[in-house]
């Protein structure tokens, strides 16, 4: 660490260095997420007007599809960044890596 | 309709009378959407923050089941009123009602 | 119970009394579960072959949809005859049916 | 390919070069898929003697879980094996199989 830097900026350049897998597609997610909690919001004023049961309940299934299509996305960038950064490096933690996705994934399946 | 009566009131009571099978939860299950939205909205605030995609996956898990359970305890009060009210009246009604239950159902069970 | 009648006899109409509720869309049922039974069969097939990954996993969740479908079609013929059946009789019969077909669906919705 | 080899020999041997990433886990997942296969089966004998909807929906949504499961083992072993080596090889074949392992995996958690 080159003397003079103030600490803030260190850590946000370590910060950097650890960047998330899907940090391409950030404003993409970021929007789309925006979009699920209008779509819940939307859910609740349906819910406090009395819709009936039917609308209510497929608007929840359009959320969950919505929730689980950013889930697919976030893995793809996952496994295209730091899974596949992991392998590269190989040993202990490419191994490691593949695990902590197949249980995520596991996680989402069941979800 | 009585005569005297102001347009106003007549729609509010029709309204009334096809109430939503969740009125009974209709409390509960706003709690729940609200505890949804902020999870949502919690889940941005990982992505701006650049979370490890892990992390923000079990996040989105966490949400598309806390979305699914909201919708199976709409069912279960949809088929304990709507559908319930509809099989008590008979006729046509009752197996329209049935199947727009099943085709909600398959809807859900495909999110 | 008529004197005379022997007990076994007297069960067994009991037990047809109390018919499921697939029973008009036995014979499709069945066709379906016998197809699901041969591609499983057929997925052991593609392993013993050592076929690719890929390959097997579509085949894995092709059988997994077939399977949700049936699923959907039992719920649909047992709200439509079981249910319908306790809620035209009344009573805390028709309330226990509500909440125990309610549980099955929650069930399948997350298998 | 030397002169006096049998063919099938040579056929066996281009297969195994090919080899499936579940191939370490093959008895396993044969032994699973088999055990699905009689769970199936089993369920037919429930349509075939009549029994009760909700028995037979517990018994599919079993046989279901049961197959997401299997999916979730061969998608471990895939990632671990075939993704893994494509990976390290590197180049566009790398991320030919990581958008098929995405896609895969969407069609799972849709399935």
């Amino acid at each position: 660490m080159a003397p003079g830097y103030p600490l803030g900026v260190f850590f946000r350049a370590t910060a950097e260095v650890a960047v998330a897998g899907y940090t391409e597609h950030k404003t993409e997610i970021l929007k789309r997420l925006r979009r699920i909690e209008g779509q819940v919001r939307g859910i609740e004023g349906m819910v406090d007007d009395d819709r009936y049961c039917i609308e209510v309940l497929d608007q929840v299934a359009a959320a969950t599809r919505a929730l689980q299509a950013v889930a697919i996305a976030l893995l793809d960038d996952h496994l295209g960044h730091c899974v596949a950064d992991a392998l590269a490096s190989g040993g202990a933690e490419a191994d490691e890596k593949i695990r902590e996705a197949s249980r995520a994934i596991a996680r989402i399946v069941k979800s």
